[in-house]
């Protein structure tokens, strides 16, 4: 039987390099191999106590659709939180999407149509080839050295790679998969290259509030001078140790995209109701204390990472600076393979270590492939103890080649 | 400050016609003025316990990402409720989304490239026109018509619409917004058309348990001529009044369309967590009285419409067969202005009735000027106020011309 092909963008849309092995870990739990998670963001903390009382209050009625847009009362404590920051927005500058994966790919699609360019800084999260993938923009990615600490390039780097297709700059800041966070100075120089070349800046900025060593993190929305070209994608996600809940928001004080991004949300009609309401309670009642006690808990397990990092022959490792991940040269050929081979081949009394090899977070073909992002997201006895097995797994497997 | 231009989807893509008078009905709400929302298909009915419950069991702890494609009890469960209707899928076949909105525009992206048209039959579910701009593909529409009881046209009239840019045929059965439900014979056929032309068949399936008068719904997948064909879309928003919910599900027997489902779920993560555990639950113990009770309680509803909409002057409508939905022709030259009218100008004790200008339902420009859609789905009393009102606001429209 003929059957017709699937689309292009099926075809070669990239597999998730966090999510591609994960068949291999489902054989590897049911041959009785228990796996230490280092290769998703998935933290272990509870989710506040406020979320769950919010859902319990919302219970036994009729889980009704609600606005396109967010419900009134989270896009207002969203509010509230930047404003912590010294950051001033009203909610008609909110838009509530189903995760930040939603936020980024409205983000991309409001402002390219197919074929149109955003400048982005390799590596940098995986998921953003699928985004582009799926919306028809190419991204054009600038390479960022670890021996540069993974900040940006110098400034003419960046303009050379702007074309008439160009339609923005991408960031992700604290960087996923670097913990790298964009200094002041480099914001302001990204600021004035929208603003010259007349273009958007589109900021990932899911990890704010992770910000190690009393660094503070710049946000986009603190230039004035690009209010209009500014766009911020968010998401409760890590911030509330809330993955499931599927919760993000844009903030952008431009109103055509903001009526963009309305119009493509009432498509998709709404965002999960239940948790709104969860968010909208933790946003309204978290703490400085929550903040700081969050922080201190992952700069110390990123300490841990580097002291056992440390201890491990042939691989290169810069201390991230935010976020809660790291991107580690080690001295394999192939990081895929590699990460494989931990999952069906290695174990350690009955445990192995799982690892996102980092050939997917970069766009350049052939770059990341002796990489590995880990993502700090156990307690500090698991950490130790996922990390000495990846050093155990990593001289066993260099041996065996 | 010159600012970049937004992208032309942005720009373009349709304010939903369910959705862009929200403003106005919040304004009337500011002024005292209640409304019978006739305008959404949000069911009034109750959340089934079982989501309740299960959601409860799955509190206090990580809300954490799932796998991709869904968790494996629900696909499995979602098995179970197809064999009911006799047909038989495997988990493998099943992929769980985003509401039914996801189905629907990952359906759109694995079978067309940026360019590629579908062929479908409009009125049809209006989201389809925003579906289709954000995946940049070309909608080519059949008008189907009321003399006919909005059923396919003529065999001849669909082929000669087929160019080699056509991926697909899309349908929504039972109808959104006319209610029609599919023969056996209709379907057949398309099945036909779809191996003659070697191209895919789409089914929006949303409504599947709606059929009213002792009809039986025709699914796609029975028939293993197209099973690689085949790609079902389905929901749970209206199925359990889950709308807040955001679930819905992906059914297809062809693997090379579900690896690329799963690529494009990877890079969205996952679909809501606490939403899946629920549907799990409300799937495992829904019985045959709970889809029997449903369906009588609409059929009522439509029966209690068909009644009222009897003692209107100059209106047009057809008996619907299933699903909650019925368009209607009404003596107004632009429905768009009447439903605007209904909000900021009229009310009858402090109530006024909301309905969706049917115009968005259309692709071909200047349709359905003079139809409403009519969301059947509030209880008797509410219906017959809220129709009584709409009556007498078309009354006094009319009589201010």
């Amino acid at each position: 039987m003929t059957t017709p092909n699937i689309s292009r963008r099926g075809d070669l849309i990239q597999e998730s390099p966090i999510r591609k092995l994960a068949p291999m870990a489902l054989d590897a739990v049911k041959r009785g191999i228990s796996i230490h998670h280092l290769n998703i963001g998935q933290p272990d903390i509870p989710t506040p106590i406020e979320f769950w009382d919010a859902v319990k209050c919302n219970m036994n009625t009729v889980l009704a659709y609600g606005p396109s847009i967010g419900i009134p009362a989270l896009r207002e404590s969203i509010c509230v939180y930047y404003s912590r920051s010294g950051i001033s927005i009203e909610p008609d500058h909110v838009m509530i999407t189903t995760g930040g994966s939603e936020a980024v790919i409205f983000s991309m699609m409001a402002t390219c149509d197919p074929g149109d360019e955003i400048i982005c800084f390799e590596p940098f999260y995986a998921n953003y080839n699928g985004f582009a993938t799926l919306s028809d923009v190419k991204l054009v990615p600038i390479t960022s050295s670890a021996e540069n600490g993974f900040h940006l390039p110098p400034s003419e780097e960046i303009t050379s790679r702007i074309t008439d297709r160009t339609k923005a700059i991408l960031i992700c800041n604290p960087n996923n998969p670097t913990g790298t966070i964009l200094t002041d100075a480099e914001i302001a120089e990204l600021a004035d290259i929208v603003s010259r070349f007349n273009i958007y800046l589109l900021a990932d900025e899911v990890y704010r509030d992770f910000a190690f060593d009393g660094r503070e993190h710049s946000s986009i929305l603190e230039y004035p001078e690009i209010a209009e070209r500014a766009v911020v994608m968010d998401s409760i996600s890590k911030r509330f140790s809330s993955c499931g809940a599927r919760l993000g928001n844009i903030v952008t004080r431009n109103k055509s995209l903001m009526t963009a991004f309305v119009k493509f949300g009432q498509a998709r009609l709404c965002p999960p109701t239940l948790s709104q309401y969860g968010a909208t309670e933790m946003y309204r009642s978290m703490t400085d204390e929550y903040f700081s006690s969050i922080v201190s808990k992952y700069q110390n397990r990123r300490d841990i990472l580097m002291e056992e990092l440390h201890g491990i022959d042939g691989i290169f490792f810069l201390k991230p600076e935010g976020a809660f991940y790291a991107t580690i040269k080690i001295p394999v050929e192939n990081t895929d393979h590699f990460a494989a081979w931990m999952l069906t081949d290695f174990s350690v009394d009955g445990w192995t270590t799982m690892v996102a090899p980092a050939e997917g977070f970069y766009a350049t073909p052939g770059l990341g492939l002796d990489e590995i992002r880990i993502a700090y997201v156990l307690e500090e006895n698991r950490m130790r103890s996922a990390l000495e097995i990846l050093k155990a797994g990593l001289q066993e497997y260099r041996a065996s080649r």
